[in-house]
């Protein structure tokens, strides 16, 4: 049946109110307007930014709205003026536009654009509930049957590519795997320490190994994921709670003086501040990736720096979204990237909210969302 | 009437006890031993770090000592298998040696070599009074008519030098205009700004205009500083005192968004903060200059790093010491580089301790002195 042009009713995962469990609603989904792209959900990610963002943390967090935003999926119609795109394209939406156009874009060194929104560019939203707007999370709301999206914020991958997998690379594969090869640009030979062995630290692994990096130390509380890691390529692994001493001092001995390159995968400021001060002295350099709770703070001694040490975060791994992830699909596709073995998990789209306590209570932090579509119009 | 090999007497002024003035001594210096080199102290600078250290404030501070790390002079003799130097030659003794060897001198990231000492290589002192050993400061120890350094800590430069204005690239200037040439790396139509208007912060400002930057902000609480600063190429001057926001806004609304390069050239924390704060989303880099008290810390919220901006610091302006300085004071000869408009005053040596309440009263921090020595054997 012909839905191009007209509202598609489907399922979506609604999140009314901070801090109250997702509720499975049939919502209305304008068509695309001018610019934007209507696509079928295939698959979606469950990310911890979705969770930080529901339990009502994040003070910019708006509701009622549409969670989700690692996501892939199958074109079914666009907007006026959109030519990248068409009906049956495979795309992954993305929560940093690459607009070309703004002072950013044209910025060789980042990878940032205008700030996502929770509303289309025009400042409205396409999706409505029981008469009520739902704003759209990141620009991707991808925790619904069907999403639009911004063409400026969607990517075209290879029609092989599967999505159930490779949704993943809509965040935190990407970005783990890109904080090193990107904004650390970790060297051949280098010795790094990754905090935190969550799916975004195996990526940032797997970044560290890809980039020849000749150590690799994994850090975390849990025993539990020093295999995985280990098979990611880490070639040690610490555990803080072995030694009665400070995870940085513990580096900075193991390593003849600390770390040419870290990378903080929890989120934790004081993790944060370890992870700088397992750096080397005179080139040590520290990336942060995980995201740290509203209002947390960052600490260290000035000496720190002033003795050669870089402090530096990543958003999406550094990577220009529109004409990475494509190179990134294709990455997987001749097996230079892993992103099946980050699945832990797949469920149907109804039993979303599992995936949420899943999420928490595992190991690795990625749980796989397949739809299982029907439209109602 | 010859003095190699033979202990010299001679006048230096001494820091017996944290938070007590300086005496002026009859010192006995002995000759260098292999490695070591003696020279005659011409002139030298008065700068904060030696103040600092004197007032007892940095707990890794040691006693009796001789102060003085910004000096140039004239070589008397030199210890065993030493060969790049001779008497006459005009040398200024660097508080980062360059030996050449260590994995630091080794690469290419980093100036810094092992750790300044107090002492020489061998573990000893040259330095010592009415029967006591004196520690020699940072290596140096430019406080005293005579002093001996590390041959790996002594650059040799061009035999027209004015020795009583190159003494001056031993610390403050260098390390200024460095932190924007190397550690910033300032690109030519760069927005810069310069938070803290002495000589750390005026050398950064020429730094910035050598390297190009289309837009050099001064800042700095206290108007007098403003006209010099202007001089050594600040397109606009800024006093926080005149806005009721906090600095970092007013910066990022005057440059639309931040700045691409700031320099904290203060030594305070709160204002460390506000010179990454100033920076631009996505690219903006700060680079610590100043030396904050011990025991403080800088702390901002993560999300400054995440969302693109580098804290960095620096160290001698990221010079390699040995090979950097004598093309300085070149660039000086050939009037790249302004040295004689940092000298605010010219005392004698024996006036010395007026040259730190001159230095503390002051807008520039750089105090001349002049030897007139008088050698006892
Ligand atoms: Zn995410
Ligand atoms: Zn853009
Ligand atoms: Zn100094
Ligand atoms: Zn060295």
């Amino acid at each position: 049946m012909e839905t191009a042009g007209r509202v598609i009713r489907c399922r979506a995962a609604v999140a009314w109110k901070a801090g109250e469990p997702l509720v499975m609603e049939e919502v209305e989904l304008a068509p695309p307007k001018g610019g934007e792209v209507r696509l079928k959900v295939v698959a979606t990610g469950i990310c911890h930014t979705d969770s930080y963002t529901l339990s009502g943390s994040d003070p910019e967090g708006v509701f009622p709205v549409v969670l989700g935003h690692e996501g892939a999926g199958i074109v079914e119609s666009v907007g006026e003026g959109v030519t990248k795109f068409q009906p049956g394209d495979k795309v992954i939406p993305l929560y940093i536009p690459q607009c070309g156009e703004c002072k950013f874009c044209k910025n060789p060194k980042t990878n940032l654009s205008s700030k996502h929104q929770c509303l289309m560019p025009d400042g409205t939203t396409r999706f409505s509930c029981k008469g009520k707007s739902l704003f759209q999370f990141m620009g991707c709301s991808t925790f619904s049957e069907y999403t639009v999206v911004a063409e400026i914020s969607l990517a075209k991958v290879d029609h092989r590519a599967p999505l159930d997998k490779v949704c993943l690379l809509g965040c935190g594969i990407t970005t783990g795997y890109g904080a090193a090869v990107n904004t650390a640009k970790v060297e051949a030979g280098s010795t790094c320490a990754v905090f935190g062995l969550g799916a975004l630290g195996l990526a940032a692994i797997m970044g560290c190994k890809a980039a020849g990096a000749a150590r690799i130390i994994g850090v975390d509380l849990n025993p539990d994921k020093f295999q995985t890691a280990r098979e990611f390529g880490a070639t040690d692994v610490v555990n803080p709670k072995d030694h009665s001493k400070p995870i940085q001092e513990v580096l900075v001995e193991m390593t003849d003086g600390g770390v040419d390159y870290s990378f903080e995968c929890v989120g934790n400021v004081a993790i944060m501040r370890a992870a700088l001060e397992a750096c080397h002295k005179g080139w040590g350099t520290s990336i942060i990736i995980g995201v740290a709770a509203a209002g947390q703070e960052i600490s260290t001694r000035p000496f720190q720096l002033v003795t050669g040490r870089t402090w530096k975060g990543t958003a999406f791994g550094g990577y220009k979204s529109v004409e990475s992830v494509p190179k990134l699909v294709e990455e997987y596709m001749n097996k230079k990237l892993k992103v099946d073995e980050f699945v832990t998990h797949t469920l149907p789209f109804e039993n979303i909210t599992d995936g949420f306590d899943l999420m928490h209570s595992i190991a690795r932090c990625l749980v796989n969302i397949k739809y299982n579509c029907k439209i109602e119009k």
